[in-house]
């Protein structure tokens, strides 16, 4: 089998991995519309090309919150690598590292942050963050990220419950038992320990508990990005979970151009959801984004090797985002 | 087989009911366009979901003239209830008390309104009413409704012929002789008791026949909502018979707009036809609907378990509205 | 087999008649795709239905250029009924007839006027008229058809040559030898014998040879209607030759819009094309053709059982327009 | 089998060509999506065709840059013919000539320039031309090109870089050894050897070369088609290369009417990609293009008899194209 693009290891990833664990990843919400629409709507875009410039020399390097990355092309948080990789998060943060980029861990990763930070130390981090009814919980593990040298806190804003996606419901998803990372209440246990009352004031409140900047995560509306500037986030991931919450929303590559606009550039604003392509990070790049980030298809990078995997998915975008940008001049 | 979503339910009734009542219940009208649009035009809105907001309480009970509900569903008159299951409307009458909402008991019940109100005592229940050719049978159905305490009467305005419903005609489909309601004219007996000469004037006899509030079901545009508001109904019921009589008018839900656009509040609006997921109820209340009632969905509950597999069906959607809500924000 | 919905026809047709028949009726030129379009149209043509008007008596007679005919549907110039039923057009004019319509005999008839004009004595009728190279040909039909009764002229204005219909080259189709009506030579002999050269100002010539009146069949656009009227013709048959002509032009409902736009009732229309239930006549009544004919249903009805076939077709095309009209109020 | 269009020739191609040579001429970058939209757009341009004019006598000759060709349809540039057929370029020629149209032979020829000269003297020939990193090597193809009698110069503009073929990277496709032409270093040897750096001040250099017309290729905005007119090239291809180079840019007839408006008449503008019907040609020529050009059409047709074939796919689209015009009007 020759990984030529990303649905190379989309396939490999539904062919090997347990059901359960594919019918995870996969997931979205309800009818998973917006699951496929964070795909097609990138397909509605077009390039319009322009001819004979010299790309001979390009340079693809950017920055995010200061820090430089190799190629706009992050990692996304998402659960359970355990489920796709046994290293699990260890080989997404070494790969990450290896390829010069940025990490955003999951709260609901299979290893500790200290497991994370040991495998690939000096490597640039995120940690993504929900709000606990039991706020202690929550600034323990803010301090214990900040202390482990993570440089972001990314706080998703869109899960004040989990949506409910069919096929876990029908398959009756746990986390297996020997799985366990820091905080795996919603899958393992305690249920329902995150609070559904969180509102922007609590931005607030995390703030006072750390320097480190913050990114808001789950924005799809001019509205509420403007309350994210207002509230004093230093970022935003346009993002709708990947399709898993709030079914028929927005695609993501759609709601970046509200707000983007919105934001007028006092903030930096990122997307993830539906990137598959070179071409799509030069979409989102050119539609306003400083930066994309990937979920599945690390998923899937993970499924095939492991570390290797990822940074063979991470190779091919960059390559293809490099020929894009000399394609479209 | 687990059933997650109402699209379940629907599979287990294709599944194990007889050829010719799945056909009754499924069919549309001509090519089926309008049954099928109704669902479709629920996917083509999106919501713009807003975040950080405290969704921790959320109250989801309304009032529907005047009578509270647990949840803004009902169950909208459909015929025939002993084709899905052997106790027919009894059991749709229990389920629907025992989940605290509206049921509007069709005058093609193959049970009688007596036992359909002995079933359920106390519960809110509508009649719908069809105007006969002889005055004096129709005037004693609403007599007897409201003799036995149902709350409205549902005049439904878009049946002055039954549509064209290929199956049927292909099956022959007839009622089963062991079963018969109050009045199976159409597809029992006489056959062409409806009177296809009714106007907007007979709103005013039946006013006089009765103090129950009157709500008409069937109007699509503006001009019927405006004639309806000054005929003097309580309430409309935005809806096209589930696609079964005219084909190719407009779905439900997008003329639940310009319905309520004209209506500008005076009366109540309500709407049927291709909810089918917690999210349809959302957008159908987001657009200005204050009820809306469900079909087919609940023949299929019926189908699964009766009274239980109704209650399963009202209680996924009621979960799902919940959630929708605190997703959207 | 249950004979419900034209399309039911059309299945039979397409099982029981000769592959290189079948081929030769549903051909289109090209991709069929204008073929195609014609039906796709109407679809998308959406009633807003009226409700609680008095549809208990509905009078459907229409008259076109003074003739009196049961229902608004007639029946296209098709070529070569004997392909579908031994007896031809002689039970397509016996089956009009009795269905009290009018009956366009084409050019390409596999019966002579003679016979035709024999087969149904008092039937109205149309004649269609190619123009020949050897106009004395045309001229002598033209009278032969005024003689026999015919109460009107169609000229057929969009066959200068005929349309690529690549499955009749595939096939090689040619008119069985046992066959042969008045002019069959195009598929039969002389080929080549219409004339390309036609103008508008042939118009005038076939003015001085008939005094029946004139109706011009192939027009789409606004342009060639108002040249219709200024040439003095007496109706104008919007018509795409059925998609087997100029492949991706217009649906004939499209473009009957504009012609009913640029005629403003100065002369009658008429369209053809695509029309496959009742709901599709009241469309175009609704749009302003004065009535509309049927083709390939019309050659289905025969096909299934001669003359009682084709009365089938139309009785079941009245009884769903009959139906559209009440229901659509 | 019978070749009644273009589409059965395609067919054969893809039965009997060799996978690998089949999925080289077929290969579009990434999802294919240009390549399919090429096709796509042709389809939603709909005529308004015109009747009664007199169509008994055509001219269907044109003039590009001063040449005559018999119909407006000539053979684009496309590598490596010996993939088809065992004689490649030298049947090309020979057809084109034959059929009295312009052959536009690739840089990736497998036949010499001189052997396809010596096939088919007399032909009107263009030669298409990538820079090199080495100028000598495009200094002396441009040189030898000129002295054979090659009366135009293509350079290409839109592959500074192959685009992504997936299927030709798992292929592992290389040019067999015993093809060897000019130069096909791109799959041949050596690699990398064209020049990523060109820019529009290369065309002046090209300018100094030669005394022939200068015709860019890869043009598919205004804004590269005014550059274009500036540096004084005397004719412009719109192209996207088949959808081999930059995927989800414009369909070429799309762009087509933007660069037409552009240019206003001061250079000759063409097309290719997509044409697979007379009437795709008459929509372009309507569109403003003089002339279209052929890419995988005339492969297919190579594929099938060579010369022979060749000749039989422009035959089909010269007599498509003629019936297309009569019957536009």
């Amino acid at each position: 089998m020759s990984m030529v693009c990303l649905s190379d290891f989309e396939a490999y990833a539904k062919k090997y991995l347990p059901k359960i664990a594919w019918d995870y990843f996969a997931a979205g919400a309800d009818d998973c519309t917006t699951r496929d629409e964070n795909i097609l709507a990138y397909k509605r875009i077009r390039f319009r090309p322009r001819m004979l410039r010299d790309v001979s020399v390009m340079d693809i390097r950017t920055k995010i919150l200061g820090s430089e990355i190799s190629f706009p092309v992050g990692i996304a948080p998402t659960g359970f690598h355990q489920l796709a990789w046994p290293d699990g998060e260890k080989s997404t943060a070494r790969a990450a590292r290896a390829m010069d980029t940025c990490y955003i861990a999951s709260t609901y990763s299979t290893c500790t942050l200290e497991e994370i930070s040991a495998a690939a130390p000096g490597g640039l981090r995120w940690f993504q963050l929900y709000i606990h009814r039991n706020r202690a919980a929550s600034q323990q593990l803010v301090r214990r990220a900040e202390a482990l040298g993570f440089q972001g806190l990314v706080l998703t804003a869109d899960l004040p419950y989990t949506g409910k996606r069919r096929d876990d419901v029908r398959n009756g998803f746990r986390l297996p038992p020997h799985m366990k990372g820091d905080d795996c209440s919603e899958y393992g246990l305690p249920p329902n320990s995150l609070d559904p009352s969180v509102t922007w004031n609590d931005i607030y409140w995390l703030r006072s508990l750390t320097r480190l900047p913050i990114i808001i995560k789950g924005i799809l509306t001019r509205e509420d990005a403007e309350l994210a500037v207002k509230h004093g986030v230093q970022g935003i991931i346009v993002s709708n979970h990947g399709g898993r919450q709030l079914d028929e929303g927005p695609a993501t590559i759609d709601a970046l151009v509200e707000v983007v606009e919105a934001v007028r550039g006092r903030v930096e604003v990122y997307v993830d959801g539906g990137i598959r392509k070179g071409s799509d990070v030069l979409k989102a790049l050119a539609l306003g984004a400083k930066c994309v980030f990937i979920g599945r298809p690390a998923l899937w990078g993970l499924a095939y090797k492991g570390e290797e995997g990822l940074k063979d998915v991470l190779r091919i975008l960059q390559d293809e985002f490099r020929l894009s940008m000399a394609l479209a001049g």
